[in-house]
């Protein structure tokens, strides 16, 4: 099991600890751009979140004001959390206990009045998928509309007025899927997305579990914007970012599981650069805690043990301009609520004009050489006649 | 004209001037990866940047060793560097002033044996693009083969046994183009590479001076690996990276000119995310200093000037499994040597699997349609029938 190696709970504390003001703000800018502005939270949030050791951090990424527009503000809530029972304990206690800690957090989220909130991959059960175990895990998904989950979170969506973006282990008649359910702020299912890129690592090959996603790149219309869902080794593949851009997402969530030392170094770029390169805005999530698992399973540098894990959380948001949240800490239970301005979509688009000059034909048609099996590399030697 | 508000030079120098050893080593992790090992160069080469004032930086990136492979050592060069003479000068005086400054560098560059060396776009010129004048900037255009920067490099290539990437503002018959010329180090051209996409930005609208690359994503085979080149705005379109790996790059350079506050923060991020999305190296290049024109032009925030810049340098390598070098500073001609394994490349690809998880044939089809002008965007709206 890999530990933490020195104890930095959050990279950007360390930072502001350190560097003295004025070249803190230099540095962060150069970093993260500007938009660690923070927002006001209600007492009660506070107080609420302090009682269940629960990490709250608030920030607000404006656009400017347009004489023909209003602006469209939505509040952005990301909740990263650890399991709250030993992995061999019933099932049914399981997913209730993380149920209810997760329903708490909800609630909380309601009181700084959140818009629209996220879990983590897969976040009603341990993430056993990691043990190439079938058995229990398979007997813990569960279906996309009528399941516990989902029956939950519809309540709750209700009550508190809140699209809710659910994450699960979906079973659909014999198949499973690792997919995300969409429930309106009226307490309606909207619609599923299910993953589109499985991992085939060496400690985690989810094709023994569930195929590619059969669901396109779905943009779920909302009353807070269009949202889509980028689920986990998902981040990794530009095309899949772009295709949900495409489709009019102006919030594109990317709830994940990630514990290894390979991922850290790239999480900080991979939904930062989708945010840019796509003009909206990317919330990554990602689990904390350490799993430990009665059967024993292989892991990245080849090992056999029985954790997953730590999984580093650092959940943060990142904006069109590329400006991005500080993150959530690296090992706690917490909810980052970002208050973001849509109409910076449009701006950024109109400032950078990515989408004017992609030459999507281009590369429709280099993409489909490339995707054929007599595909011809352009490769040109010294002296060869391909020259120009 | 927009000063540095506050004076840091580089930013990984400042965190290590603040953060004790033991944290520094942390965050450098989860920032950087782990690829900051120093790289011992002779005491030759120090003697002489340090006589001309260059900023020398040299970093190792290593890979495992191989059984059925040896490693595959190049040194790759990164050039930054300032123009020399007025803008107002006799032009050929201010490009010789250019071309000997950097003649300069690239022979201190082969005293450390530098394989593969880069510079800046448009390198033998000032940037006088984005004053949006034809006359005289269009003057100063070269012949890709024959003209005086490639009869320079050819010569310079042989002798130092060095592959010459170069970025140039070309003339070919009637038509303009910015362009990247490859010398290799047998001093023979060995192709050229034209920029594929085309920034139109407030303050810089470069189709004025030429179209959209007309030569697809070369990659070109060197005896020190498969090159390929991105230039400039192309950094920002994940396809333009990727259509680059697929034709089986292993180095893909990013030379820019680029100094607007809105790049700034993306600059660490986007030539990074192409090396890990497409496991290979990327060499991101940008210019330094503060250039002025004797003629007013547009900035980014529509203010009338005379000055570009101050452009932010900061080149930096980034390899294929997210790790990257710290950046050359900010301000000052410098040159970045980084000897890395390409054997990293395959090594990265047989760990992450992102070429056999990509789907192309699935994007080839969507982007297709996405570049209809009849493309239906895939949305799913509360209470409609397309909901699944």
């Amino acid at each position: 099991m890999t530990e933490f190696r020195v104890e930095i709970n959050n990279l950007e504390d360390c930072l502001e600890k350190y560097i003295p003001k004025e070249e803190l703000k230099e540095v962060k800018r150069i970093l993260y751009g500007r938009s660690d502005d923070r927002l006001e939270l209600p007492e009660e949030t506070r107080k609420l979140a302090e009682k269940i050791n629960l990490e709250l951090k608030g920030y607000s990424i404006p656009a400017a004001s347009e004489e023909l527009r209003k602006p469209r503000i939505v509040r952005i809530g990301a909740i990263q959390n650890a399991i709250v029972l030993p992995t061999t304990d019933p099932f049914e206690k399981q997913r209730n206990a993380i149920h209810n800690k997760v329903s708490e957090i909800i609630k909380i989220a309601s009181t700084a009045n959140v818009n629209i909130v996220c879990m983590q991959e897969c976040w009603p059960i341990p993430f056993g998928l990691c043990t190439m175990k079938k058995d229990p895990w398979c007997k813990f998904a569960e279906d996309a509309k009528t399941g516990p989950t989902t029956t939950l979170l519809k309540k709750l969506a209700k009550d508190y007025n809140m699209v809710i973006v659910s994450p699960i282990f979906e079973k659909d008649n014999d198949s499973y899927w690792n997919t995300v359910v969409v429930n309106s702020n009226r307490g309606n299912y909207i619609g599923k997305h299910r993953k589109n890129h499985i991992p085939r690592l060496d400690d985690c090959n989810e094709l023994v579990y569930y195929p590619e996603g059969n669901t396109g790149h779905p943009v779920f219309e909302t009353d807070f914007g269009r949202i889509a869902i980028n689920i986990c080794y998902g981040r990794h593949h530009p095309q899949n970012w772009m295709m949900f851009g495409l489709n009019g997402a102006e919030i594109v969530f990317n709830p994940c599981a990630v514990d290894s030392e390979a991922s850290e170094p790239l999480w900080g770029i991979e939904a930062r650069n989708a945010a840019v390169a796509n003009s909206y805005f990317t919330v990554a999530v990602n689990r904390v805690g350490t799993e430990v698992y009665d059967h024993e399973f292989k892991s990245t540098d080849g090992t056999i043990h029985h954790n997953f894990g730590p999984l580093f959380g650092s959940s943060y948001v990142a904006a069109p301009n590329g400006h991005r949240t500080p993150g959530l800490s690296r090992n706690t239970d917490g909810l980052l609520i970002t208050e973001v301005d849509l109409n910076l979509c449009r701006q950024v688009k109109d400032f950078w004009g990515f989408r004017m000059t992609q030459r999507l034909d281009v590369y429709a048609e280099s993409i489909a050489r490339a995707s054929k099996a007599d595909f011809k590399l352009q490769i040109i030697r010294e002296n060869c006649q391909d020259q120009v």
